[in-house]
């Protein structure tokens, strides 16, 4: 089903999941195209941006944002045009990011919108991935709180995933051994070969922590999580003094619904990091990095100008398809950063 | 048995501990005083400090500092008096603060000495103490990694244990809200009324969780962890975001030999530092933060003149006594800074 301009698709969160989403929780309505006001924008969009943080506003536990409401459309960023503008700052044909969600048409008073210029133009879906949240979350994550030094020994999780590969390529700019773990043997030698990561191990091989221990002789400097679960465990003993773990996802334990199973492994984190003395902590990009977007966005462009970066897009054509990739995303099923294409690029 | 000139009585590690230390793993023994050589010096101990991390000494597991040998001498901080000097630094009289560990004497080429001057010579044991590395640990744990804003809830563990008393004082001083957790009402009494602690609840109450929650009504902005265990269950659901937790210590855990049983906490944890944001750092003070020891000791020596704090040492006679003491300690029937009183002030 297109987009057309007389109607206003929208996904709303039909009802919280209990463990793995399923298509239930979710409902594809139509409405009328709403009306920009005065100061407004009327916006379209074209890109939707799928994120595994999702996952954690369907649910209404205490978390860090609240939590869509039930039969609320389902938050995201976009890429739009602009279709009508009663504001000054904005003309019809304008690209911008946006936060409007799982629809096709939002209105906006522009204070939330980031147009943009220059050479994001020539991709604009690159304004949700490497020149937008995605590349923003790896490179804070990985130089703010990371802080890998030449040399050191880099692990990233989800390494062919939106951020995890970003980290990765991040590293190996700074001078870092880069090891990324991933689903799959395909995806480790797209780590290896495309993505110029020393070495990659697939999660699924039987001895994970032994082959691990392998790739990584001179022990872990940094882990760059978003995984948890037992890549967790199969890094820890393999941190080395004043290692420093950025959290910044844990989609292993997103639609998990009860405790895990002894034995505790508390304690045995607890005393890592004690003993080797080392920093761990979550992040949420626009939360704690909102204010440096200029620098990263200053500094990404210039490596994207010189061609330093590979970023493999996943795209789905059409809205109606968004839940049944959400929910692929979140077992792994993606390659590359997951997009939506809700329309055709051209007006 | 006092202490004679003629013979060096030394505690070593007899064997390793398998769980709780018990007098079997430690062996008292007689020797000759030792001779200072060229650019030594004979130390003669008279405070012995016994602080909770020994224990982890006593084991082989891989840790920060190499373990103690078995039938070597048990490690420690001591304040000593100079016997004799061959060393154009150090004059028979003076006060230092040395690593001789569980013994009456010991050589020393003067390198590992601290020479005690000023205001500490009027309690020199406050060398080990208040003015040393227990007062050491908390400053730095408590301000460079708890950070604590005025008016910031600050929860401390083992509230009137030698760290945690200090840990409160500081952040009293610094316009916290504290809220100590301490082994018994007697000790719960204690920081409120001598310490100065807003509240002190007992870890044996019953209802833990529920009576940490009425007391942290803004939930906790710091926990200076020097506990684990059940402790830490009942602050984590409490911390706030953004929230500070420096590890200096896991007294709960120390005994423990084999794997707790389920439900595996290690998930909640992981989702609470992502979901909040927080900062949780493992320290340890001479190897992390050795080169701001004059910065601490400057500030600590301005604020004890002005008879800011108090510190209650919970001193024991006779080196014969330590593994006794020490074992207590680990129990938390200690009150106060332990301290071994090896023998007298006078020459």
């Amino acid at each position: 089903m297109p987009q057309d301009k007389q109607t206003n698709r929208r996904i709303v969160l039909a009802s919280r999941p209990h463990g793995a989403p399923t298509e239930a929780n979710f409902r594809l309505e139509s409405q009328h195209v709403p009306t920009a006001g005065q100061g407004e924008v009327l916006l379209r969009t074209v890109w939707l941006s799928l994120d595994p943080y999702m996952r954690g506003r369907m649910s209404d536990a205490p978390s860090y944002v609240a939590p869509v409401g039930v039969n609320e459309v389902m938050g995201a960023g976009t890429v739009a045009i602009v279709e009508q503008s009663n504001n000054e700052n904005f003309t019809p044909g304008d690209w911008v990011v946006s936060q409007s969600g799982w629809q096709d048409f939002a209105v906006s008073n522009g204070k939330d919108l980031f147009k943009l210029t220059g050479p994001v133009l020539k991709h604009p879906s690159w304004a949700l991935g490497l020149l937008g949240m995605t590349g923003f979350t790896a490179y804070m994550g990985l130089l703010d709180i990371g802080t890998p030094q030449p040399g050191e020994t880099v692990v990233v999780a989800a390494a062919t995933g939106a951020v995890g590969s970003m980290v990765g390529q991040i590293a190996k700019l700074k001078g870092c051994y880069v090891v990324g773990i991933a689903g799959g043997e395909e995806k480790c030698r797209y780590a290896e070969q495309v993505l110029g990561f020393d070495r990659c191990l697939n999660h699924r091989a039987a001895d994970l922590a032994e082959a691990l221990k392998r790739y990584c002789r001179d022990g872990i400097d940094v882990y760059f999580e978003s995984v948890g679960g037992k890549v967790f465990s199969a890094v820890l003993p393999l941190m080395n003094t004043k290692g420093r773990i950025p959290v910044c996802g844990l989609i292993a334990d997103y639609n998990s619904t009860e405790s895990s199973p002894g034995p505790d492994l508390l304690p045995q984190f607890q005393s890592a990091i004690l003993r080797k003395r080392l920093r761990v902590e979550g992040f949420i990009i626009t939360q704690d990095y909102g204010h440096r977007f200029g620098e990263f966005f200053s500094q990404m462009s210039q490596w994207v100008e010189q061609d330093r970066f590979v970023f493999r897009e996943d795209c789905i054509d059409g809205l109606d398809n968004a839940p049944e990739t959400f929910i692929g995303m979140l077992e792994g099923r993606n390659f590359g950063k997951v997009l939506i294409r809700v329309a055709g690029d051209k007006p």
